[in-house]
């Protein structure tokens, strides 16, 4: 199953910069490396080289000086991909490293495909394939929460998580397998209730993984954040109030803003996903009478939900508004009642307001928007109802598509457990159900993976990695 | 004039890639690198490991793991700048990047100036200025020919001309001062003769290397070549079949394509740039009568003229363009006549234009540039072209505007020295003007320099470099 050929790749960001990384992995990297490094050193080679050493050198190319490089060299097992690699870090123009990547092609080394390097490491027993996943998610996370989900499960948390399932499992099946030894004596020697309250408690974990996903998808991507309310209130001015609270990392650096929507906007280390509700606002009023129901999907996608009332109004009329959007927010959703223009509001309508009563999913704040007054606070709110619902810092967050499609699939097969066990079925049918569930939790970790599968993780990777 | 500080960068190219190396120069390289590195094994800190070595751990933030680095540790002098340096590969995300440049600064070290990893290798005496010039441009060129000039001066192969330089005035100076010393007496120790023969053995070798310069700036920036004839001769087929030859690197990769005329061709490691000739072929009737000198201007700036001529026209019409362009042609240019639409021609036009005599800056090629046949022979006409005035491996040619200019100075001011002694000047006068040609040679290899050309020479650096 192994390749066993040497695999090379640019494995820093493409374009010019001050050095460039090319990486070498593969039972020949020392010996292919060697073919194209000189040392100052006469008769030096990088194969008698010790482990996790540095070599300043040429690199030679037709006979002549192509760069002066530093090669740094990992040796199996002890490396990222469990193989023999040398990185080469030469000056980062396009030239010299397309010239080196040349070179290693020519002195017997192979293009490295997508997340090559990361799938060796896989294969090699380095990490289990819910950590290789980990790794594009490490390199593309953009905000606080979304790279500490990612660097956790890279870490291996996730795996600890399954491995626990696992226990479980393994333990019911233990007791139900004990039982069919026995099958022809017709006796019970697994407990039903204890069978049933082990299936349970999986069941719940199962699910626990399974719907944090929702969380995972949208710390991944951005909490989704909708903000509604009448034309003319302050919508698109707390919106760009927001938007300039971006503290984003590297706006002015190619590959961040592209591919990305507009208003994402990381505050405090979260990155919030804002919604053009130009739709729900259009129909605010004419949704009882015409049921568009469809254009209130999108409210019903948000984490939070921003009400923007104008204080200049009177309070029945806000009251009105408030309680229209009340009946739409579901349990999960958050909803933030901004009031604001505070600067001119009606002291009745501000005071009416402060007497509101607010439900435990409710918050409000006093702004103006238009002076980024109070935007803290509002922010604050923001951030805090994102962690209200949200998770422990321990908790492993499931944001991988594809891992939420076989939790499903486990669930599915461990509530067929628990109804078999309802239903009184035996003992063998109870086996198979466990034992799938089983295998879908094994197809987390790759101990049970398809080249096809396999294929399709990689291919998302960058080249070098 | 040293500035003590730690410095810290990012130094590969901006964006996402699959690792990222941040770079750490200065004494408190390793204390810093140790306050937010922590290695695996217990006690382990990079400030007591070994120089030029590879070491994996965790970099920690805010008491978490932030991620999974490898940190390669060199030791002053024995470093590209000199000082301790360590450099952390870690995983290429912008936030990762972003998070380790803002730990490593809140731990004493200061964000590099662009450029100011090499400005230190210069200061600490790792390189002379013409050498750490030539790092920006072994970064910058996408070609073969413009890397191998920029490796060869990086490597010191423009200071040895220098030095070669300063020999020959410094034996120059010490005639004219042993003279000076017994003035008074009004011998002339030093040969006059002999004193002229050294100043135009330096005359012409300073007046080689200025006028390298043309060719090195070509070579920089793209070998300037100009496409004339007649209207729907083929021009623009044969610039559209040239630019399809191009061999470009990378062109689909960020940064190389951005600030490029459009017209730059890497063919066989040599980049052409084509000049829009409309100027040109639109008064090349009118020239004689409205003198429109200035038209022609572009034109000779070209190191290469291809004229295209359309063989199904008479001999004579194309032979009268011929004439005309011959006239325009100086020395050190090449003309090329592409003698086009072969498959069509008239066989009398074909028959003579085999017949035409050519001079020695001129060839003649048979094309039909529509179906790119004999495009390789124009090529190879091009390259050869090229080198036939140009240069050998070996000769060292300037392609820095500055060192242009100082070689220039340095030129001026023997050429006074020969006017001196052809005048017969006394002594001290010609020592004047040869100590200010030394001058104007230490400052291309910066034994001469101020701050504010250091600071003019770093600036067009990339960061981290």
């Amino acid at each position: 199953m192994l390749d066993q050929s040497t695999i090379c790749a640019i494995s820093t960001s493409p374009g010019t910069g001050a050095l460039a990384v090319i990486r070498l992995s593969g039972a020949d990297a020392l010996t292919i490396a060697d073919k194209i490094f000189q040392s100052p050193k006469i008769n030096k080679k990088l194969t008698d080289q010790s482990a996790n050493t540095l070599h300043y050198g040429n690199i030679i190319y037709d006979g002549q000086i192509l760069d002066e490089v530093v090669a740094g060299i990992f040796r199996a097992p002890h490396s990222f991909t469990g193989e023999d690699i040398v990185e080469i870090s030469c000056h980062g123009s396009d030239y010299i490293q397309q010239r080196i990547l040349e070179l290693l092609v020519e002195k017997g080394a192979r293009l490295a495909r997508p997340g090559e390097f990361t799938q060796r490491a896989f294969l090699n027993g380095k990490m289990d394939l819910s950590q290789a996943e980990a790794v594009a998610d490490v390199i593309s996370s953009s905000n606080a929460a979304a790279h500490r989900l990612a660097i956790n499960q890279m870490r291996g948390g996730f795996s600890t998580e399954i491995g626990n399932l696992r226990d479980q499992l393994l333990h019911f099946t233990a007791m139900v397998e004990l039982e069919l030894d026995f099958a022809e004596e017709d006796v019970e020697f697994a407990d039903r209730t204890q069978l049933h309250d082990l299936a349970e408690k999986v069941e719940k974990l199962l699910r626990k993984l399974k719907d944090s996903f929702q969380l995972g998808n949208a710390i991944k991507n951005g909490i989704p954040v909708a903000i509604v309310g009448e034309t003319n209130v302050g919508k698109s001015t707390l919106l760009n109030s927001l938007l300039n609270e971006d503290k984003a990392i590297v706006s002015d650096i190619h590959g961040t803003t592209r591919d990305v929507i507009e208003d994402v906007v990381n505050i405090h280390g979260t990155a919030f996903r804002f919604f053009d509700t130009a739709g729900i606002r259009d129909t605010l009023d004419k949704i009882e009478s015409l049921g568009i129901e469809r254009t209130y999907h999108k409210l019903s996608e948000a984490a939070v939900v921003l009400l923007v009332v104008d204080t200049q109004n009177a309070f029945e009329v806000i009251e009105k508004r408030i309680n229209k959007i009340r009946k739409r927010i579901s349990v999960g959703q958050q909803l933030i009642i901004v009031a604001n223009k505070i600067d001119a509001g009606k002291p009745q309508t501000i005071e009416s307001l402060e007497a509101l009563e607010l439900g435990k999913q409710e918050q409000l704040v006093f702004m103006v928007a238009k002076e980024r007054k109070n935007l803290d606070v509002l922010i604050n709110l923001m951030v805090q109802a994102i962690n209200a619902n949200a998770y422990n810092e321990e908790d492993v967050i499931v944001t991988n598509a594809r891992h939420y499609e076989v939790l499903k699939n486990a669930h599915g097969a461990i509530v067929r457990v628990l109804e078999g066990l309802h239903n009184g079925i035996t003992g063998d049918f109870l086996a198979q159900d466990i034992r799938e569930c089983l295998h879908y939790l094994s197809e987390i970790t790759g101990e049970v993976s398809t080249d096809e599968v396999l294929g399709h993780i990689f291919k998302n990777f960058c080249i070098g990695k």
